[in-house]
């Protein structure tokens, strides 16, 4: 379908809305306070204009999203198809017939950026296995841009997801986070459920050297952002109210 | 100097050129080919007006990045401060006066995000560690982009820079990212010089099992952008040229 290495073959692209087929992953604001023009280049608006399939996490803050982009998109004449965590993989095939067709499609996730920590991976798995050309779009990522705001290490990072709730794992993960940070250098990120925060910051105050640095950067791109790092045993002194709103936690 | 968590101070921000005082890390385009609109939220280009002092890892492509986003701007009414690899840590404390004066600063790399891959991590921590606050902008990374490309997975995944040189400990990494493969299920993403692209794949197609997918995605948001995954044995009968083009590599 897509050659390997497309050379410019001719197509006109910019500044129309005649978009080449593909599956382009848009990403989503991550707060409700920001504006557009603030976390997505205007570019992307151009290309949902043109696309006129889409698989979406959730219908409704899909076509929010759309409207808030672009009040003037008839959202109407869009179709949407549910892929979120209860998507069944053998399903996710089916789903890209219109890009099998020819015709671009997108992949909208509720916030940040699709296939990151959020549903879409599968999707762009299957395309990569037919041959199907797959285009990333720049927009937030609280991931990315909590370390960059960090200060840890950004030649050498990884980000866990949510750290397991059994007692047992969870404390043999913070162990190799530990472990990784010292042998490595390795800067580690994860998450955790909003209303646990605080809890959560407790539990590494008391588990964790009291030299090592925690970032706590919160609510990024809205209102309330805020980064802040500092030594753990510093965060033991401290107060602090993270509940109830997306935050990621960094360790190094 | 700022509270923990500033609650709306009043300030009016959006739509004039009045920028809070903080440290901004500014993402540059990644290739010359892309659209400015396609790359970056026309927000950056607002603050970008707004502030005279910046960190840079090199000061003409610094220059070149402020005309580019904005012909209209006055680059020789700006202050740029080299802060690259050679910048000495204890020299990194000094450039930040400006912004401890109560003036906004800007962070500007060669290409993609500060702070991540690149200088300008050890200006944010100095930041960090006087109270200053912190702004990451939203713009293209191709890190992130090559890991929403890849179809692999998003839930947990590791960067790590460059592989050693060193054959004992190339093989000894190599063999480190297929255990997190297969014991984690974490995504493994390095990078290589580009002129030896070319031969890292040869290299990962004969020391890896054949199953096991590499993603190769080069000149993200370039003109010749190409994001491909396919498992090592494919790998291993496919011709491909991937030198002297930035590129990014995940397995799983």
């Amino acid at each position: 379908m897509i050659e390997d290495r497309p050379q410019n073959n001719g197509e006109s692209g910019a500044g129309t809305d005649e978009v080449q087929a593909a599956l382009y992953l848009f990403p989503v604001p991550l707060s409700d306070s920001s504006r557009i023009a603030d976390v997505l280049p205007e570019g992307n608006a151009r290309l949902l204009r043109g696309i006129r399939h889409f698989l979406v996490e959730n219908v409704r803050s899909a076509r929010r999203f759309m409207k808030r982009v672009d009040p003037s998109i008839d959202v109407n004449l869009m179709s949407f198809t549910v892929l979120d965590e209860h998507t069944r993989p053998e399903d996710v095939a089916r789903m890209l017939e219109p890009l099998e067709n020819g015709e671009p499609m997108g992949v909208i996730s509720e916030a940040g950026c699709p296939a990151v920590a959020d549903p879409g991976a599968d999707a762009v798995a299957v395309a990569q296995r037919k041959g199907l050309k797959v285009v990333p779009l720049v927009g937030p990522s609280s991931i990315l841009m909590a370390l960059m705001g960090s200060g840890f290490n950004g030649q050498s990072f990884a980000f866990n997801g949510y750290l397991p709730i059994e007692a047992g794992k969870r404390s043999a993960k913070l162990r190799e986070m530990e472990t990784r940070i010292r042998r490595e250098g390795q800067t580690q990120i994860f998450i955790e459920t909003p209303y646990r925060n605080n809890r959560l910051i407790a539990e590494l105050v008391k588990s964790l050297p009291g030299q090592m640095r925690l970032c706590v950067a919160t609510d990024i791109t809205g209102r309330g952002e805020n980064i802040t790092t500092r030594a753990l045993s510093q965060w033991g002194k401290t107060e602090y109210d993270y509940a109830k709103v997306p935050t990621i936690f960094l360790l190094f």
